[in-house]
């Protein structure tokens, strides 16, 4: 709970301007890497679910979203950029318009956020080298193949960026955000709001947890997707969409 | 870890059928009520999100669901019923064809489960009376006035009936569940893959962890909800949907 100490109240009493909330959405993202942190953040704020298009995007569940806006109409001003993970990450880190549209509102949005393998995304946009960053267990050697300070914590802040780990951690991820933006009193209402007093049914939460059968297991799941991600971080050459592979 | 020993492994090392997965939407219900488990079980089989026609239902968040089919054409025989909660619980409760349809595939369903105040749409349907279920903590009392045994626990397991409490509980429940479906074994490595470690901020995820001032914070925020799903518990006078006032 030290982190605790690090959030102040808000300066004042007034009631703030909603929060401008931009998520990117893409082919196959993980729809709980966005819902978890959008649940906590979207009550204090307005949520604007951004795609090239406004076609329904389907999720790596197969649950479709619809987006609410473009990369062109999205608000320039953002208080979060974020960005979720999922099995459609290779393809989203070799989506240039995707990317172009990170690069350019990560230079105004007050915090560059996302939650899983998103973090790899922003890697490949070029946003997060020099910062150190978190993202799910088995992608944590990409982020370092990107230059990235990779750091196994559940939730990442430097700076202004703040990343979380794999999937549920956008949960933790997204009350942390929240806390840095409206204060420790709002996001200790927002947690209880979702009752958010965790009791996982089993200890296999993380690798260490697990054991090493179910590790296997898992990293043979997502094997095809570290293997192309691993490829793109290894022959990026910096963040000009022209140079990425 | 004591709901550990009542999990068995799978009978057969056969690949079982994909399982059979149920999930109601409705106006204003809670998105992550819905894809906390949705996660957990989705990739174990085949998720159906149901409504009353093909057309797009708002979430409580603004965001926008596409059904995947309608009352008429779900299946008949379910792995799982489940119904999440949300603003729009009331409304639900007297939505007659909605009640109709539950009632229908609780009569076959293998499990009929709920998150939040889905499970007062359930008790509105009439299929919970005689059981042990949970809710969000601050609707635990619109479940005794419906004639259900409230139990304040993140998850309630009575014969089919499983249950789990506000929002983030269906975390909790989604891998409790898939546990009963496919045994301990296929749950953990589910557990580990969306890196369920779940490390809260701060100390506010019950009423009992968030103190007074915080809790009346919430309370006066659920207050209209509260009201109006207690009005029709009151009124409620057995599952016929004509008797629903």
């Amino acid at each position: 709970m030290t982190a605790e100490q690090t959030f102040s109240r808000p300066d004042s009493l007034q009631v703030p301007a909603p929060l401008q909330i931009g998520m990117v959405i893409y082919p196959r993202l993980t729809l709980l890497d966005l819902i978890g942190p959008q649940t906590a953040l979207g009550m204090h704020g307005i949520t604007h679910l951004v795609a090239e298009r406004l076609e329904p995007v389907v999720s790596d569940s197969g649950i479709a979203l619809i987006p609410t806006t473009t990369y062109e109409e999205c608000p320039r001003d953002l208080d979060v950029l974020f960005v979720p993970g999922g099995e459609g990450t290779a393809d989203a880190m070799e989506d240039a318009t995707l990317l172009a549209f990170l690069r350019n509102r990560a230079e105004t949005a007050r915090y560059v956020t996302s939650v899983c393998s998103g973090s790899l995304i922003l890697a490949a946009a070029g946003v997060l080298q020099g910062y150190r960053a978190t993202t799910h267990w088995t992608s944590l050697d990409v982020l370092t193949a990107f230059g990235v300070t990779a750091d196994a914590s559940r939730v990442v802040s430097d700076r202004n960026r703040i990343t979380g780990g794999g999937v549920t951690a956008g949960i933790d991820f997204g009350l942390t955000l929240l806390a840095h933006l409206r204060g420790e009193p709002a996001a200790r209402m927002t947690q209880l709001a979702m009752e958010y007093d965790p009791q996982p049914p089993f200890d296999a939460g993380s690798p260490a947890l697990a054991g090493e059968q179910v590790v296997t297991l898992v990293k043979q799941f997502v094997a095809p997707i570290h293997l192309r991600t691993m490829q793109i971080a290894k022959a990026w050459r910096g963040h000009r969409p022209e140079t990425i592979a």
